[in-house]
């Protein structure tokens, strides 16, 4: 299956959340101008809708509850794009997704609250799923995404990570929202436990895959590409998969210490860093990785109901990782 | 009834409240040694627990359910938290209560993660009452409450606001919340649709007479009493029924609308501006509409259970005018 089916696939519910989006948008009852110029900006950018391709597949591949699945899978969009509002926020971000970031807009200030705002709108979808369990997967989910954000920024700039410090971060900043997104899913569609705990497995291992391949793709697309500047990560002390295994295969003098350690040009490192990574194995090495984990993914469908949702989910395990963008 | 009793009256589910957080705070699954020390900072550190006090009084008012009751009080206090952490990153604060914020201690970056922590949390409390339609309250307060900020926001520095604009303002900031802990205890004590109503409409009013004594005392109470610097709101420009008055009544030039246009030495400014409230009857006046707004809460009640927990609700609404911090 290619990747236009596993969108047209759903296609239905992926209208049902855009139309959730405008209509958020466009409510005017007690909203002032300048907020609705925020909801448009950050709502009706597109993207790749990811977590509501998710929850719409996971859902359907047992009972099907189109609304319900709708607003589960609106409010998984919309937690995480207030996650990252906050995080833009947090990071002084310009672009993200090629767009300029709110806090590059309005300010911090305001984008801290407006990231409230949409946590709150993000609630009041998960609440209209009318299922209380979901409604706590999601707040556990909110636990899991800040907890690694905190523990991110806890251990910037630290250079003795493992990788199973680097998986748990992981883990928490991506993995959750999309364990979120596959086992909410199979809770509406009343799938079995044993198939609930499969879905949030998939969502788990797939959630790695992609976030390895995020990191990868951190250093070797274009900026263009990317919608915001190379190497982002590295410049801001942030522990990556390429960045640990320069350290590991490159004890002596290295740029990721020299970034890591504060020291010389910033950008002249990161050059450096990109072209030591271009003569190496490790972003192969990398790639196994990320396929390991899509491999895993994959064998958590295993038992799932043999339809063309379970094909679509089977083929967005391949796709995470040979996406360029 | 006086003020210690209304606290001894539901000293069961505030006991319940702490014990909640204290086990918050000493979780150790997954936590680390940073996460720890700022929830002990943050949820030891005290307070007047008036949304917890109203949860337990408005809940015990009918069917009594303990530990649900307990949950919706931890909710709502902790969701009052989680707002402060993130007024404070905004507003630089570096005290509140008396004690050092999170932003001074930890940085705002960590504080606005960290905000989000607690809302994960205050959503896990939530749920744990059992019922949908609180949390639902819940997602709906936070919506207030961030949708007052960012109006408040908006309007920092303009200096034509209505009484209206103010009134609309410090529902969504404070009585939102005393709202959702009124009326969210009533549908846990299963009252009736008309009893919730009026508790909800109590908690509004409660709320609206606790800020308007909460923008006097910004005024009036010194720093060691208001445990943050006297005058803060007019210092950044956001516009209280004080400051409001002050315009209305000399039209000319006046300090007030001086730090509005920033012109001047801001300290100056706010010296004179509290020698011209000691000199009129502006004070007075607040207090007045502070206490229409208390006897409203308090008529509210009318047709609630004739019990000691409306004796200490009626109690509460005296109390949120008569007090001096």
């Amino acid at each position: 299956m290619d990747v236009k089916q596993v969108y047209s696939l759903v296609k239905e519910g992926l209208v049902g959340v855009e139309e959730n989006f405008k209509t958020l948008a466009a409510d005017k009852s007690g909203a002032f101008p300048e907020l609705h110029k925020m909801l448009e900006h950050i709502l009706c950018g597109g993207g790749k809708v990811v977590r509501p391709l998710l929850a719409l597949h996971s859902g359907s591949l047992y009972k099907y509850q189109h609304e319900k699945l709708v607003y589960m899978a609106s409010a998984s969009e919309l937690m995480h794009i207030a996650t990252l509002v906050h995080d833009d926020a947090i990071d002084k971000a310009n672009v993200r997704r090629g767009r300029a970031t709110i806090n590059s807009i309005w300010g911090v200030d305001r984008a801290i609250i407006f990231g409230d705002y949409l946590f709150a709108k993000a609630a009041q979808f998960a609440v209209a799923t009318g299922s209380l369990r979901v409604v706590g997967l999601f707040a556990e989910t909110l636990e899991a995404i800040s907890h690694g954000e905190l523990r991110q920024g806890f251990s910037a700039y630290q250079i003795n990570q493992t990788f199973d410090d680097y998986l748990e971060r992981i883990t928490g900043k991506t993995a959750a929202l999309f364990a979120l997104a596959t086992e909410g899913g199979a809770v509406l569609g009343e799938a079995s436990e044993e198939n609930i705990q499969s879905m949030r497995d998939y969502g788990i291992n797939l959630g790695i895959s992609f976030q390895i391949v995020d990191d990868i793709l951190d250093f070797t697309a274009s900026e263009k590409e990317l919608g915001k500047p190379v190497a982002s990560d590295l410049i801001q002390g942030t522990m990556t998969l390429p960045s640990m295994m320069l350290l590991e295969r490159f004890p002596g003098d290295n740029p990721v210490r020299r970034i890591f350690n504060q020291e010389g040009d910033s950008r002249e490192n990161v050059k450096e860093a990109i072209d030591l990574l271009n003569g190496s194995d490790i972003i192969e090495d990398c790639y196994k990785m990320a396929s390991e984990y899509s491999e895993k993914a994959r064998r958590n469908l295993d038992n799932m109901p043999d339809t063309k949702n379970r094909e679509a989910l089977t083929a967005l395990a391949d796709f995470v990782v040979k996406r360029n963008k």
